[in-house]
């Protein structure tokens, strides 16, 4: 059971506590209490071990193809944090025994791991542990541990083995060759890796430091090593209330790490630099560490983004520090070349790859309160336009076709072609979003023009951002398909955001996304000739600007649009989804867990009914609402309603992504309690009560929606037509909230209550922005009385 | 805690129980009882899954090497065996609740494993298990479960999950591409799985069947598929005294199964294959199929040897009948491109390679119990031949240098170049076996000379035999170095058997077996001369072999062949042995583990004193006595008694080869209570109360070993110069032991007691022996008294 305390003093709501060991459920604080920095993430397994536990360590970016027939992942690192811990010779667990007042809590402020609780063994000893843990923010290769025993009742022998483990693997799919294995000094172990395909090196050195009662021990351990592990045994017999203590520090350096030239370290260098890296931090300890570690996260994170909800339910505030505190650890800020995974670096699940969950979902949060994250998320995208353009020329189109799924910048496509059992067939289910789930290319540019219009950085788009708008527009016009009978474009065997209709012709979402996209190409295209010729003679070289720009124009304009329906003003999802089969869905949208109707039918089944995995056509209301929409179709509140109201009702938000989408249009619609709800099952997806949701890892997108909801939903922020605006419609259990987001390149701190807006513009320089139709200029400070609009 | 039981009835000295749970030393009740038929081993893992377990299932000869830097090894194929059993939800385990009546047992008889139990759950809900599993000996393809569960006290819910899990490993490293996984029919699983580089095939099939109260259940599962796993979800309500019986049968075909022209079936036709044989044996059902099985094993095992001891201690009897049994489904008696495995199929240990302890320890039984087992294992040797070649090619030598450690015949060598820690430097170990311990081509000659004088396989000695020496013989022909000064031929840097000592020059054993080999080729050379010129012909096309006889003759001649010294008979192990620094070896001498040594020195230090490994010169007194060694040296009583009681204080036994050997020369220099104590010893390498040694699998040669302790020690059989000897000396807690033997193409039984032999000669053709220096001849019965003489 995961419980949210409320604390007290400067804990107040910043702890995810879970109150009681359960062993069948151990993938949720696993996953939800993850610790990382961006370079590498620890699922938080306890130190003794489960039978359902799993171990990950993660190194951002160190993808690699275990063997020929499977796709590049992110494979699982030797682990180091597990501790076989024997009680007078038998195995320590809290599957025997007594356990009282156990706790595993995650401090968010802190990004520190604890576990204290007090054990009875079955022979009646009574014991007191403590476990801490934390991954560094100023130091990205450091991970700190410590434990502390003492006995509250009888003399007690205790002994544990600590080591290096490379026994680690993907769910039995293994990516290290066995390397080096050493112990220096009967103290410091080093191992050795190197991915089988990719050929990157990882070097892992652990240090131990024991005292008893505050003295230093310097017991000569037992050194054991065997097929890809080592360790060392510790001995101790503790008297009653004697202290022991275990520090142990861990430095873990790859190949991947970012050098001058890009050209990786050798072998030889990561062992110097870990293993100096590690002395160094030996030398300074587990408390002075953490200290710096805390400093790191209180100044960068919490200082920096100053997100307050003041709301009836403190768990709200809990939850958005919840979404911050994960979108901080799963972005690795530290290098361009490297994107955000769709488990962040929590779990196995998706195997480290990128989706458009990135850029929908999650860079938003970046580009308003962190843009030089965003900046580094969307280079990541630029590089991958090698990959895209190999896509898009293997599948016969021009430009660049994002893969569906992003892995090393050069890979390509990674998307694995198999899932999980048809129940019909007893087969495994294809995976087609590879082939045919297209509409990322659209999304990637999408979130350039989001990041230029909300920072300004004309750098970037010199650099990058032309390029990829205008290379992703070549790729759409190539795509579409002329139809002779209706004379316009078509995109048919398309997969839309709503992944249970495979190989469906028009899908909304994806044709105007498309529009979207071909016609920001033209746009920036006029505009760089008008402005910055010498980079348009530049891009014109490189990618036939001129012929493509013809292109872009002529196909645009014929782009098959869907329209809302006369009788409803229900805008079809695709060209047949509103004539398929209806079925009551009661039972699926009450279900406790995911995707229950593949219980029922196959996918081939499911393609025949209407009901949507996730939010699709209501995406583009969200989306595109500030841009063209508004100048093709009248986009009037009642048409709103109507598609709200018919795909909410048909949506069974199977995908993580879908519920802050639906909040943030409960909101638009007015609808602020539907809104507030669904806000807070967009929280439950990983802090909710359902055990099992986390397993494979936490969903980064849904982290990235809570604050989605929040800000673009309650708080009404929108950027429209390039222009700031702030609608705000804070839930009723909400006092005031108050955050800091950049605009233009500088940091404004908003402060709301139901009926106010006050706005302070940290660098002075003059801000514009639309308050309900209202327009406002601010160089300051600025308190603004507003009523609701619908 | 393992023990034996004396049983009743049929099944007195047949049960080997572990009658208490202990999941810290679950290792060695899954090794001692594993299941296997030669085609397959499949260690007795309980079917509930424990945290220090080890699942196993090996098919022999699919080796394959997982990573390129490590050596090819028998993979660990997908798990069958693991049921993940609920009671009323909660995981059962034997680690919660209370057990009462447990008991595991194998049945030698039958070959098969059963665990009983009466289990309280930790609420309180009353349970009997009963677990049986078996391994076919008439089908090698199947695998044979059954369950039955009871609730004796309240309603109980019952569910499990039952599949095929290819998430297994070889301790981390994976040797298996992810292959097609289906269900077909809710109930038949299939699990493909390729091996990443050798290629190989493996498909799986499992199928269930269940009844409650003896009815059929045709309850529709829930069917699950997950990263390279498949499996069904049962679940159940059960009544009090209820009875619910899960039978699971299993098939493996792999692409290494013999067909007709070896080319190795394609995927379709084993999965085609392997479902047939599932459907065919699901029909018969488990009682059926244990039946033919059990049928099997009494008809070709134990009506076949007919080994009966009547001792004091009627453990011995079950001794020698566990051995019978290992070394049963050890041998891949169905495919002569297969070897034995030092751990036979139990475990990882040795990566399912071959050493010598084949030839010298395991061989014997089957030359003389099973001579068609014998053939085919030594026709494998003729097969490593091309390996053979490529090895003394490689390093510069004529002929056939025998690979230290064997896998496929083609492989040449395998033996891993790293080992354990060195507690000296932290860092692995070298392993040195690979390069320098050669002893092993002479062993396989000595193999050779005593399978065709046993079994007068003269057809055996044409195809393969004859090479083999021959090819051998010029090996150390051009291995041979002059020494100038000495005006002889020395072997240097080598490693004789006790591997206590690397890098030692003129190794007795070596340079011994050497000299037989080269004899032995030179006398066989004649002899063919003489009776076979057509096959000599031919030989010497393939081999040069008037160019090689030349050369055996010179050198043979002069090959320096170490003497006892003057002062004590010693005869020196090595050039620097015996000049070594003696330490006290008491400690390590009683040691509860083995290899305790390598706590305190490292291996530099350890080839620097006085202590041995494992029986070394002393073999030489077992293996040779019979032939050159009385044409050479005076090999009185009193030589062997001065290096046997030299030799053997200076011997840790750190090997399980070793305390057979001592225990047949302790019985030849008439210490019988020594030989007694040994051979207890020996029995207990495996069956002792030492609960973590057979954690990496049985010790196959010291199966053998308990064999021949048996048969050459106390029966006092041995081949001198060709001929049967037999020197009985019995042990004094024996009161009678008989067998049967093959002497050249013949059964023969034998009975005997402290002071008489009976022997019968089953097909009445004559035969030859001798019994302390008498000569005899029998074809038919004969009954002779005798009296002990040394």
């Amino acid at each position: 059971m995961i419980n949210y305390s409320h604390g007290k003093g400067d804990l107040e709501n910043w702890i995810i506590s879970e109150e009681a060991f359960q062993p069948d459920t151990l993938g949720k604080s696993e996953a939800i209490m993850y610790l990382g920095n961006g370079y590498m993430g620890l699922r938080s397994a306890t130190e003794e071990p489960y039978m359902k536990e799993v171990r990950n360590l993660f190194v951002s970016g160190t993808f690699n193809k275990a063997e020929e027939n499977e796709v590049t992942e992110l494979p699982n690192l030797a682990d180091v944090t597990r501790l076989d811990i024997r009680v007078d010779g038998d195995r320590f667990s809290l599957e025997f025994g007594k356990t009282k007042e156990y706790i595993k809590q995650l401090n968010i402020k802190t990004a520190e791991l604890r576990r204290y609780f007090v054990w009875t063994s079955p022979k009646g000893k009574v014991l007191q542990f403590e476990f801490k843990r934390f991954v560094s923010l100023n130091n990205l290769h450091l991970i700190g541990m410590k434990m502390c025993v003492k006995s509250l009742s009888d003399p007690v022998q205790i002994s544990f083995d600590t080591g290096i483990d490379a026994q680690m693997s993907n769910s039995g799919s293994q990516h290290f060759l066995e390397g080096e294995r050493r112990i220096f000094d009967k103290k410091e172990i080093l191992l050795v890796q190197t991915t089988n395909e990719s050929k990157i090196d990882v070097v892992i050195n652990s240090t131990h430091k024991i005292t008893v009662n505050n003295v230093e021990r310097i017991d000569e351990p037992e050194m054991n090593m065997t097929r890809r592990k080592v360790w060392l045994t510790y001995d101790f017999n503790l008297q009653p209330n004697d202290k022991l203590e275990v520090e142990k520090l861990t430095t873990v350096y790859t190949s991947r790490d970012k050098d001058q030239d890009n050209a990786g370290y050798t072998i030889e260098q990561l062992r110097e630099k870990s293993l100096n890296d590690l002395r160094n931090c030996s030398m300074q300890g587990y408390d002075s560490l953490f200290h710096s570690h805390k400093e790191a996260w209180n100044k960068s994170i919490w200082n920096s983004y100053a997100l307050e909800i003041d709301s009836e339910n403190p768990y709200d505030q809990l939850a958005l520090r919840f979404s911050q505190y994960h979108l901080t650890i799963m972005a690795p800020a530290h290098d361009e070349r490297m994107g955000i995974a769709a488990k962040g670096l929590s779990g196995e699940g998706y195997k480290g790859h990128s989706f458009w969950d990135t850029e929908i979902f999650i860079l938003p949060f970046f580009t308003f309160s962190n843009p030089k994250v965003a900046k580094s998320l969307l280079t990541y995208r630029y590089y991958v336009l090698e990959g895209a353009r190999k896509k898009a020329f293997e599948n016969g189109y021009s430009g660049a076709m994002y893969p569906w799924e992003s892995a090393w910048p050069t890979d390509g496509e990674v998307t694995p072609k198999l899932g999980d059992i048809d129940i019909v067939t007893g087969e495994q289910t294809r995976i087609w979003s590879g082939f045919i789930e297209q509409h990322i290319s659209a999304d990637i540019a999408f979130a350039v023009y989001q990041y230029f219009n909300v920072t300004a950085d004309q750098e970037f788009m010199n650099h990058y951002g032309y390029e990829m708008i205008f290379e992703t527009a070549s790729f759409w016009a190539s795509r579409l398909e002329w139809n002779e009978v209706k004379q316009e474009y078509h995109i048919n065997n398309v997969i839309g955001p709503d992944e249970y209709k495979e190989h469906v012709n028009n899908n909304a979402f994806t044709n105007y996304m498309a529009f979207f996209n071909l016609k920001l190409a033209i746009r920036y295209y006029v505009t760089l000739m008008k402005e910055n010729s010498s980079l348009i003679e530049k891009l014109t070289i490189k990618l036939d600007l001129e012929t493509a720009y013809q292109t872009w124009q002529t196909k645009a304009e014929k782009i098959y649009l869907p329209q809302p329906r006369e009788e409803d003003l229900v805008i079809p999802q695709d060209d047949t989804y509103l004539s398929l089969k209806e079925i009551d869905l009661t039972k699926y949208k009450k279900q406790e867990k995911l995707r229950t109707i593949y219980r029922d039918y196959n996918p081939e089944q499911i393609n025949n009914l209407q009901v949507t995995k996730q939010a699709d056509t209501l995406l583009l209301f969200y989306l595109l609402q500030q841009t063209f929409l508004q100048e093709d179709i009248h986009l009037s509140t009642s048409i709103k309603e109507a598609n709200f109201y018919y795909y909410e009702a048909k949506t069974l938000h199977d995908s993580s992504l879908s519920l802050a989408t639906h909040s943030i249009l409960a909101n638009d619609i007015g609808d602020t309690e539907l809104a507030y709800s669904l806000f807070r099952k967009s929280t439950e997806v990983d802090l909710g009560p359902r055990m099992n949701t986390s397993d494979d890892g936490i969903h980064a997108a849904s982290t990235g929606g809570i604050w989605k909801a929040t800000i673009f939903g309650f708080a009404g922020l929108r950027l429209v037509d390039g222009k700031l605006r702030i609608n705000p419609k804070l839930p009723k259990q909400w006092n005031h909230m108050k955050f800091t987001i950049y605009w233009q390149g500088q940091p404004i701190t908003l402060f709301l209550t139901a009926t106010t807006l006050s706005i302070k513009v940290e660098n002075k320089k003059k801000i514009e922005f639309e308050i309900y139709g209202q327009h406002y200029e601010c160089d300051d400070v600025l308190k603004i009385d507003f009523e609701y609009q619908n």
